[in-house]
């Protein structure tokens, strides 16, 4: 028999099956195929990406030459484009807009091929770091309503280079998935007075039965209402809004709390395509937002969605949080 | 430059690349690779399936053997069970709900490699008659809130079986993304007093940018807004909000235009992957809504969806519509 839950916040149900779950070895991992060439994000190749907006480098070094440790150049391929004015107008009962934005990407090691959990404490703290820094500079274009900060890790995630990178889009509008997130959540304050994503911690901490791990300011786990296997939210114990309000001292507590996940999720699966997302409140609110809460949302690639899913949003589940968080728990790390 | 496009309906924005479009032979074609095994749904093997619902068969053949043109057999891995009385709950600040449901396969042809292209137009009309016998039939189950039909064509679209065939759900709730459908709809026509549909096909008949073919009863075309690169809609130009009430005579009609629509996509792709949804009210709208309007959704799958897409329900489309149209009109069909 399988269990149909909601999401608290958007009000999504989700098929899970809780009788007979979906066990990791029963996934099928797609092998990885790359294009051949030369990667441009690799040492060396500084010439073959845009010019950089922003790095973190050895002194003495410069701009567009080896010596960096993190590295934030312009998508060479932009789904918007960051000249111009912002034109919106009607087209018979339709409506359009010119695609005003910026696309950025950030390199996050010289290394073609270690991932987030294959990088010291500090080199994924400088990555943490450069998303803030590049967040809070695109923040002050009047244009942008909201960042949006992603990462595709393998071919069948919708990633195009191998080299790991994360995304940062600035949008001219507040996309209908966060506006959807944010209502959820307004409208639980107002009848709460609370924010609804505070009382999930709360929930979680009491049941102990998805919680993967914590830290000082940082609590991971797989949500209950989870749209994928194998779903993991990695959420500031703390209320803060804004993820590029994250401070100094909380930094190296994200830094290794997402290395933990991936490093559990690489255990489980041998090396699983993902993405992951970080859902912050839109540039308006004006710093912080008492309803809502950032945090980031990891997606392992295990299952294809498919026309159900396509049509209704109603997500099918194969492996319950709490199945997918005793796999997870069991695995040694380091 | 790209342009964002914003859908009528659900308010939902697109990033639609028009001044460099990608030209169907610059998508990826996956070829499937299927798992080896004997097919459940092919003539002979009907023992293999759960014992069939309904079938459209030779006079003097029995259910569950040889003889039958079309059949509808309940899911063997159903997603939701029959069985029991819906039973909604709390959890702490969670809901809950058992997976009370239908989930049916209609298989659609004894061929095990004919697709909706290659039946004759009186093999596609017993298929479509029986999803609309299997609706209505479903209907009057009080239990239920909405039928779902929908099909997934190719591994890549996540149909798990070769054997041509489409599935229906019964969902004891309105699925969200129906109901952003429903509400997008009635918001417009409680401000127009129209129907949001029925103007939609008026400004696309006007326009005569993106219409594919029409005939007396429907009309084919790629959406202003499109989700996906050649995305195709299948509307009735006659208003009417729920896809059981079409009626005998517009029947064969619908079968033609949507062989003709796959009949094109094989020509411009070869043999894509695809989807397509059924979209229909709900079954408390006790028949007709004058805010709503069936169609099906047709959607090839020519990309791979990635975490921009998941974080914002922002598409980027590489292929505008208008530019999708004139490949699909000027291949020869027949």
């Amino acid at each position: 028999m399988s269990e149909l839950r909601r999401d608290p916040i958007t009000g999504r149900w989700v098929i899970m099956e809780t009788d007979n779950p979906t066990r990791p070895h029963e996934y099928e991992n797609e092998p990885p195929v790359w294009r051949p060439g030369t990667c441009p994000f690799c040492y060396g190749n500084e010439n073959l990406t845009p010019p950089e907006i922003a790095a973190y480098r050895d002194p003495n070094t410069a701009p567009n030459t080896p010596g960096w440790r993190v590295r934030a150049v312009s998508n060479k391929f932009p789904a918007l484009h960051i000249e111009g004015d912002l034109d919106r107008r009607g087209l018979g009962m339709y409506d359009l807009s010119n695609g005003i934005g910026a696309h950025e990407v950030v390199v996050e090691t010289p290394y073609h091929n270690k991932d987030l959990s294959d990088l010291t404490d500090a080199e994924v703290e400088d990555i943490i770091r450069m998303l803030c820094q590049r967040s809070l500079d695109l923040a002050k274009d009047k244009r942008f309503k909201y960042i949006m900060i992603f990462k595709n890790f393998g071919p069948s995630a919708g990633a195009s280079m191998e080299h790991p990178h994360t995304q940062i889009i600035a949008l001219p509008m507040v996309p209908k998935n966060v506006k959807e997130e944010l209502t959820g959540a307004e409208e639980y304050f107002d009848y709460r007075e609370r924010c609804i994503f505070c009382d999930v911690i709360r929930q979680e901490v009491y049941e102990k039965e998805r919680i993967i791990t914590d830290n000082k300011y940082f609590l991971s786990f797989c949500p209950y209402a989870s749209r994928f296997p194998f779903e993991i939210w990695v959420i500031p114990k703390k209320h803060n809004s804004c993820f590029m309000h994250l401070n100094n001292e909380e930094i190296p507590f994200l830094a290794v709390i997402l290395k933990d996940i991936i490093a559990r999720l690489k255990k489980v699966f041998d090396t699983p395509a993902y993405n992951f997302i970080i859902h912050t409140s839109p540039l308006d609110s004006n710093g912080q937002a008492e309803s809502y809460h950032w945090h980031l949302e990891f997606m392992p690639k295990l299952t294809r969605v498919a026309g159900f899913e396509w049509g209704t949003g109603f997500y099918v589940v194969p492996t319950p949080p709490e199945v997918a968080v005793k796999f997870l728990k069991e695995v040694k790390t380091e």
